[in-house]
């Protein structure tokens, strides 16, 4: 049987809690006494349905049955556990707990507030042991961390059951050792939110301008290593307490308006030394420093985004996507194997066997079918006004191992070109120009908005032919019309 | 010819601006008084060769030629760009322009000082216009944020042409509007530091926990929208002023220790609202929160790393695969098609004809290969002991398209396996139980050590006939064998 969640509140983060929940196969039960909440709460699902499960590499369980209460008793009603996801406005709040607790006397309560300490949520609750802060990251179905904030009031078990619920959920629990105003996180956001507004009320900097001095620096670090270790790598291998004493004195300089500052003493040092020894240790700087090449490369290109030539990218991976537009390589000559790619292999494309991956040869493969189906006029234009090709069937032979930074090119040759049917064969050769890798793929002409094969444009058509045509005059490679385990 | 820079200072910052600008094409000289900045440089080099070119999707130029020069003139001599990133000490910043300055008059000097202004950079210089600060980030050869600040002693063209060349390594020059400590993005990370030393100092968490703080939360966000971005998110349609006057009065609350707060005016209301809508303004919160979730996706898959199932990933990505992990399918029947990949479609597998990239299939057959490895005896341990497979060939025939989201299965069959041969089928069925893709592979034997074919282990090779031996007397699968455009 499914486990039971009530849900308290069908907003943004009500919303994402409900979803990750619903996904992760709880049956929920909300209550907001919005009467639009159903459709905002299916808004947020929808999203969560496209995006949560894709993120798991195993099937996540049939999805739980979600419900709506006329109130928050019917919410937490036979439930293990109970998000509260209301207005930060501490009087509310305690009137849902005092509810809450007198419908389902038991039941866990987690608040997903992101100011108030435990012990203030607590006053005046029939059982504050059963009251917690369970504070979550907006997409809730997508970011994993909690912050999970007891005061001591709450009995060992009832934090216990809270992480337990946390993991099965697929999300990180980080309990906080204290409670605090803001709890961790909402601290640094507050602190780099003053010094933002004082940036953009003395016109050093606009809004864009602070979100891209963000997101083209230290938030790609941060998003794989945080503070302490990425200081750790800039330390070198002389390490944190190196870092401590260069940039110690830093501290006294004007370098944010926030000035309250505590004082580096030798017993501080020592401390963060012995944290980060514990954190990061086992590895050496530069075992860190190459960790943090792979996940900023794979940050990077995941941030292309994966469209054609045609999308813009997003971020850091859109400056990517324009360097590479204004160095685009020259239309090639189409009368023999045409130059249909040529670049190095990215840091993420290689795998467990410390070579590129089966499945990049295809992703090569087919950024060679795309730049030649454009050279054959189907371009992003044409892409855009409805025809486009699909791949029906592929061929490939791994002739040579290729490993990171490997410059590879393909060579392409029209094979045929009848009708709706274009028939492409790709050379792929490494840094030393041997062959690599062959493939051989049949692409269909379709009609984008009926998903059916259908004839290409005439102008394509006869451009299709006449590179066909040429190209017949050439050798037909070797390894052609192959299949699978075929003897030579 | 080649475009020739300088760089004096041959440390974890100078090597990295000497990396890039050699990756793309430039001759550089670098001079730094440590003699071990020659081996220091090559180290760099080396992880900047094997990352930054894979960036990009097209080829890079030639790489440059790399010298050392004995002193700082040496370096600037014949240069059209010196990069500065010398010892954060003001004498010794103003003693190296003033050599470079006398000896390469008319160049350009780009300093990477982290704090220090530009009008601090160009006291009592000889040619203070050609001063100016260009901050970049760690590793300087793969994050795009440059920081551009001029005094008003720069003239227009000097910082025109700054911006040029940042550009022309494919940086990003964020161009400060008045000069500042510290300029931007290091007063966002000196009031976070301020803050995290508070939390250590307290009590409150570990340099881990925080580090986990941000690294499985905002950080993530940060990676791709930055700070008023994410916020105009969850402000929702009301936008942002909304958000402004919902969380306005945390400023007055003890949210962080560091309390110098800026009066949140109509005016800076006004101003942040109006700079936002100029920013985000022409995407609804609806578009942008479906391009978030697409790159949080893109970034939380690519931090699982693209190793097999014995890799651990790293930080969100560690977590998912931890999970996945704990929540492994049962080892299934394998006495007919065995079930070797069930999960959803990740957002980040579609491409720009809205459906499932061809690459994406190969991916699911590769995963499902090297589940039918491992259930054959070729695991995790077998492969650390030095033997694994590796495709010689593949046919993939694409039936169906798939979308984001979409539960796919795939079961596969072994066709055959003598010696170091193995021959498996793939049937992939998209939500609806219908075939969307066959596969069919041929994998060989390889001794990891020599990377040549090779006999399976005595255990592996019995599991292998044992298994195609049952699967030989099931019906052979339609489509086996099949070339690449074979009639029907």
């Amino acid at each position: 049987m499914a486990r039971k969640a009530g849900v308290v509140g069908g907003g943004v983060i009500g919303a994402g809690w409900a979803a990750r929940l619903l996904l992760m196969g709880w049956d929920v039960t909300i209550h907001d006494p919005d009467p639009e909440a159903p459709r905002k709460v299916a808004e947020v699902l929808a999203n969560a349905r496209r995006a949560l499960p894709g993120l798991h590499d195993v099937a996540l369980p049939p999805e739980g049955r979600l419900s709506f209460a006329p109130d928050p008793e019917g919410a937490a009603l036979g439930a293990e556990w109970v998000v509260e996801a209301v207005p930060e406005r501490l009087p509310l709040k305690h009137a849902v707990y005092a509810r809450i607790q007198r419908a389902a006397p038991g039941v866990t309560i987690g608040s997903s507030t992101s100011g108030f300490r435990p012990s203030q949520l607590q006053e005046g609750a029939a059982d504050p042991g059963r009251i917690l802060v369970a504070h979550p990251f907006n997409p809730v179905y997508l970011l994993p961390l909690v912050e999970v904030v007891g005061s001591p009031a709450n009995p060992p078990d009832v934090l216990a059951q809270a992480e337990a619920v946390i993991r099965a959920i697929g999300m990180y629990p980080l309990r906080l050792r204290a409670e605090i105003d803001a709890h961790i996180a909402d601290r640094f956001l507050e602190a780099v939110w003053r010094e933002a507004l004082w940036l953009v009320r003395d016109g050093i900097a606009t809004t864009e301008e602070i979100d891209n001095a963000i997101r083209y620096g230290f938030g790609l670090r941060w998003a794989q290593m945080g503070l302490f270790e990425t200081y750790r790598i800039a330390g070198g291998e002389a390490g944190m307490r190196h870092f401590l004493a260069q940039f110690g004195p830093a501290l006294k300089w004007p370098w944010t308006r926030l000035m309250d500052v505590p004082d580096l003493t030798e017993d501080l040092v020592e401390t963060i030394a012995a944290q980060s020894d514990a954190q990061s240790g086992a590895r050496s700087i530069r075992e860190l420093e190459r960790i943090r090449d792979r996940n900023l490369v794979g940050i990077l290109r995941s941030l292309r985004g994966t469209g054609g030539p045609q999308e813009p990218g997003w971020g850091a991976g859109a400056l990517l996507r324009a360097h590479d537009a204004a160095h685009a390589p020259p239309p090639p000559d189409l009368s023999g194997p045409v130059l249909t790619l040529a670049r190095a292999v990215p840091l993420d494309w290689t795998d467990y066997n410390g070579h590129m991956n089966e499945a990049r040869y295809l992703e090569a493969f087919g950024a060679a079918t795309d730049r030649m189906m454009a050279l054959l006029g189907c371009d992003a234009a044409y892409i855009a006004a409805g025809g486009s090709f699909f791949t029906a069937e592929t061929h490939i032979r791994h002739l040579a191992e290729l490993h990171a930074g490997d410059r590879i090119e393909v060579r392409t040759l029209v094979l045929g070109a009848e009708g709706k049917r274009l028939h492409l064969w790709h050379e792929l050769r490494g840094p030393d120009g041997a062959l690599a890798a062959t493939g051989e793929h049949l692409l269909l002409h379709v009609d984008l908005a009926t998903r059916r094969t259908s004839a290409p444009a005439p102008a394509l058509a006869a451009r299709m032919a006449e590179v066909a045509a040429q190209h017949a005059r050439l050798p037909r490679p070797e390894g052609a019309g192959r299949s699978v385990a075929q003897g030579r």
